[in-house]
């Protein structure tokens, strides 16, 4: 059992032991100084941080200091891979609804999935940074995983050990761009710029019985300035479990291990528990009272993604942000 | 000016500067170990390097060695982005008849582009390594930059100064899988597995004359079992140069040095230069006989993609692969 998470520092952060309280921190020195590194030879490195792990939640690190999530990177600041499913296939439903398409019967059997840029995501607590708010600016919450090395043509029954760590997403999406670059039919680019993760990336056991058959079972809280916006259980309503993604994306290919692995928007059939993108509330808008009321993000606003435990405390720490403007040099 | 290569070791190779004719290597030893940490600092190591350069080409390196292809991982042996353009829409436009679709007249101006999978390139003279033959197995000769950081935002005009690299590219495509997995609408996953790259990188102005507009002026050499499938001139109907691919990019996100940026497949709208990809034969067998002929690649089959200067000396090394049948464990 360990958390982790990587200090803003060069292009990979890093690399520190966080406490389970997510109070105190210490740096992983001596283990390996970024966590792609340690992702590189997890079998040498994961037994390491588990012990330091443990000395820093007894309070026995006279090195350790304050945990301050506002000076994370995302756990992976860079990565080689992002591919990120749609396993809440209710929610897929909607937002093909939205877009006056229908889903076919074989997105229930057969996971949906893009490949998504991994090379610069934006820090938990940093700004989502865009030129045009007419770009129909959007937030996405979800869970992902962040693999091992993964041999191709792994099946579902096997796959689960491959998951080494979790983390939440802000899978930012915009919305306007994507009608007019699914019709090119290559799938997302533009539309889909730097997404962030939780500051905070954990083992799966640090869950304890709310991990099961590869699903999180918890809510995933998303706040949009400051008011509660929704908060699904992200173990209801998963279509596609880890182990099913895991086995899709590694059906014609090798993963190397620090490949992250997306759910798509957690999404509950029960629409009391509330949305964790704009679009699918927009959607549901349009179905019950003729048209979208919630307008898409502005500059200014902020969205807050986070995960607690049954006491109530946080489990990876929050993603943060705020939309800014951005000026091109 | 200066060529690059990356001798097979560890995760991330290990970077060697490589003589003009390439004959001889020597690793960059006390300047970057890999070429990834050269691309992170590339102002300071980009001098350093070309001085390596010129001392191996005048023979003055008592450390170098002879050069062997065979030895080479992918220049980057896993990159942090791929991005792969279809920058030759003649070639767009056939590929897609082939499927029974028309291209929209914006294709001949707006980019289409895929978001490839990087963490795990195979190395140029390794096998291409699948589990069936039915997937229909097909290559594609493609030229490829490699950026140094990019703002968000880069126009065209601007563009130039951020590619540091080129390279050739083997990008493979499994046909028979791509029309089910484009009806989905998220672009393609499963049948773009691993690619693979010439075993030397060169700074563009290795080119001289060559490289006009940020466009190759060389023909582009693909083989199919020793006999000569194709040689288009790569300069010639692109119909979107590398800065306008790299604009298309960075238009809502920031690339990280070490981006990988594709040309897509090589095509002349002159037919007698032969293709650089079989979907793309098999379409012209339709059109001239009414069904495609040339099969799809056979577990046994090799595939090889070159470049030869005016003086008929190749310029990236080759790419020279078999097709092998994956067991998986």
């Amino acid at each position: 059992m360990v958390k982790l998470a990587s200090l803003k520092q060069g292009r990979d952060g890093q690399l520190m032991v966080v406490s389970r309280d997510l109070s105190r921190a210490i740096t992983a020195d001596g283990i390996a100084p970024t966590l792609q590194a340690a992702l590189d030879y997890w079998a040498e490195t994961e037994p390491a941080l588990q012990a330091l792990y443990q000395q820093l939640n007894q309070g026995n690190c006279a090195d350790s200091f304050a945990f301050n999530q506002a000076d994370c990177a995302s756990p992976l600041p860079r990565a080689y891979q992002w591919a990120d499913g749609s396993a809440y296939v209710n929610h897929v439903e909607l937002v093909r609804k939205a877009r006056g398409a229908e889903i076919p019967a074989s997105f229930w059997t057969d996971p949906l999935m893009y490949q998504g840029m991994s090379d610069d995501f934006i820090g938990p607590c940093e700004d989502i940074c865009l030129a045009d708010e007419a770009w129909g600016i959007d937030f996405e919450g979800e869970i992902a995983i962040i693999t091992g090395d993964v041999p191709m043509g792994t099946p579902a029954e096997r796959a689960a050990p491959h998951i080494k760590l979790l983390m939440l997403v802000n899978d930012v999406s915009l919305r306007n761009l994507i009608p007019g670059e699914l019709a090119k039919g290559f799938g997302f680019f533009q539309s889909k710029p730097a997404s962030s993760f939780s500051p905070v990336a954990i083992t799966p056991d640090e869950l304890g019985d709310a991990w099961q058959d590869t699903r999180v079972h918890h809510r995933l809280r998303v706040h949009l300035n400051g008011e509660l916006f929704g908060e699904p259980d992200a173990g209801t309503d998963m279509t596609f479990n880890f182990a099913q993604l895991l086995a899709h994306v590694s059906f014609s290919r090798t993963l190397c291990a620090g490949s992250i692995i997306g759910s798509g928007t957690v999404s509950n059939v029960n629409r009391s528990t509330g949305s964790c993108c704009l679009a699918e509330r927009r959607m549901l808008e349009i179905l019950e009272q003729g048209e979208a009321r919630t307008p898409f993000m502005k500059f200014g606003d902020r969205v807050r993604i986070e995960m607690l435990d049954q006491q109530g405390q946080s489990i990876f720490g929050a993603i943060d942000q705020q939309v800014t403007k951005y000026e091109a040099l």
